[in-house]
């Protein structure tokens, strides 16, 4: 019976210990790992799910530290992307995310492309603080953007004062005239506050449409995406061409289009010579059907 | 003397259990915490130091799993970044590294801005495979890109066989000179192999300094980090101006650049009418000085 008792007393006190000895640990254990880690994890979803002003406290100089700095440093890399993405084209921001590791390099499409400029933005901008200039530069870009994404497009870039803007897929003629005959509306309707301002603004748009060279072009350490060819630059030809509110398009375009829209119509205008072209080029010029909204 | 001895046992009996929990506990931990947090902090700080390629092993669906998962999503975003760069000027990246949320918005600053074009690109383009079109391209700009930067220069934009470039700082008159000099030098050279490919390349290069607007221009969510204003416009023109082979300058970036550049020289050209301006230009023709390098 003694031992009994004895063995009895010893499975209690050791029992007793090894729970005690537990508990520390857990509650260590708690504070000092899976609270951590349970936060850096969350806060690491939280970045994945694209909240990335998200930041992890960063506590000691020990493993669990170095992690949450580590994952903050990513984070503010991240936001940095975002930003980054602002300032390329939806068609290079897909090209990255199919493959970060793009080479340059260029393949034969179809498309309509379209260019807008800013008539007088020159003699606008001369008398002006720069401030103003890049407000106002910012607000009739910003109305023109708005009508290429309505439309499908893709803005391939802005030069200066002059837009330049891919359309591609189905119906791709078609959008295209249809944003570029928006654009002048929307911009015509700007001139709302002109006398305030005392600068009456207009576009001239130019569109065509062709097989061009799209792709990564450029240096290997800075690249363009974009694409490239005659037909771009009789594109570019028709925007010059276009007086201030005119919208100026290929016969190639012009007979596409018809399929798919009926908003517009289209006038036939003196045939135009381009530089590089020997025969002068056929043009319409292309405004809102009276009975279209 | 036998409680004592019943105590000691109970002693040496506790404390092996406890060592023995301890130990287990030890190395259970290793396993299932503290070597994935080690593993994921490795990693964390490796992708940090820009070994983008590096992954970390997801295991089970744990808070460990998810962490890894995140950090691995993290990765491939911050890939993504460093694709991205290769797409904007170095003026643009140094923006949203100051300021991940970039505002559009603009200052005056004075600079040198340089424009080149390929000459008699389009009809090269027309006839060749794309393939071809953009490799030659690329070699075209590649040759000319390396000169920009060897001179301080950042890359602004390319717009198809064009290149656009802005010099600041210190001597930027004569760096941008001494680059456009060299930029027509490099692209001589490489017709070494013109009988091979049928076709010389030249370019034609503008160079202009003054008060620009400098900053992020366009629509929110698509912006263009540049410069905008006359000073800019006739770096175009110059460059417009400029026969193959030859580099044109306004006599404010001449005078400047004669301050600190001595290996090239200028030749007064016929005053030239450039649109927008009532009255003609001085122009210059910049060659490298036969004594120099």
């Amino acid at each position: 019976m003694e031992r009994r008792e004895r063995r009895t007393e010893t499975v209690i006190y050791s029992t007793g210990t090894v729970l005690v000895v537990l508990l520390i640990l857990y509650f260590g254990l708690r504070i000092t790992v899976l609270r951590p880690v349970q936060v850096i994890g969350r806060a690491a979803e939280a970045i994945g799910r694209g909240q990335l002003e998200r930041a992890v406290e960063v506590g000691t100089g020990d493993e669990m530290g170095r992690l949450a700095s580590s994952i903050n440093d990513m984070s503010a890399g991240l936001r940095q992307r975002l930003a980054l993405s602002k300032f390329v084209s939806g068609e290079t921001l897909r090209a990255v995310e199919r493959d970060s590791d793009v080479a340059r390099g260029g393949k034969r499409a179809r498309m309509t492309v379209l260019f807008s400029d800013i008539r007088g933005f020159t003699s606008f901008s001369e008398s002006r603080e720069p401030e103003e200039v890049v407000d106002m530069l910012n607000t009739w870009l910003q109305t023109q953007a708005d009508q290429i994404r309505e439309h499908g497009g893709d803005i391939d870039k802005f030069v200066g004062d002059e837009l330049m803007a891919r359309f591609a897929g189905p119906g791709h003629e078609g959008r295209a005239l249809d944003a570029a005959v928006a654009i002048v509306e929307a911009v015509e309707a700007l001139n709302a506050d002109e006398h305030e301002r005392g600068y009456h603004v207009a576009v001239g748009v130019g569109v065509n449409t062709g097989e061009v060279v799209i792709g990564a072009m450029g240096a290997e350490q800075r690249m363009d995406y974009t694409v490239i060819g005659d037909a771009v630059n009789l594109a570019a030809r028709l925007c010059s061409a276009a007086k201030p509110g005119q919208v100026i398009t290929s016969t190639e375009t012009w007979q596409a289009a018809q399929a798919t829209l009926d908003t517009v119509t289209g006038e036939a205008l003196e045939p135009i010579v381009v530089k590089g072209k020997a025969a002068p080029i056929d043009v319409w010029r292309v405004t809102r059907r009276a009975d279209a909204g």
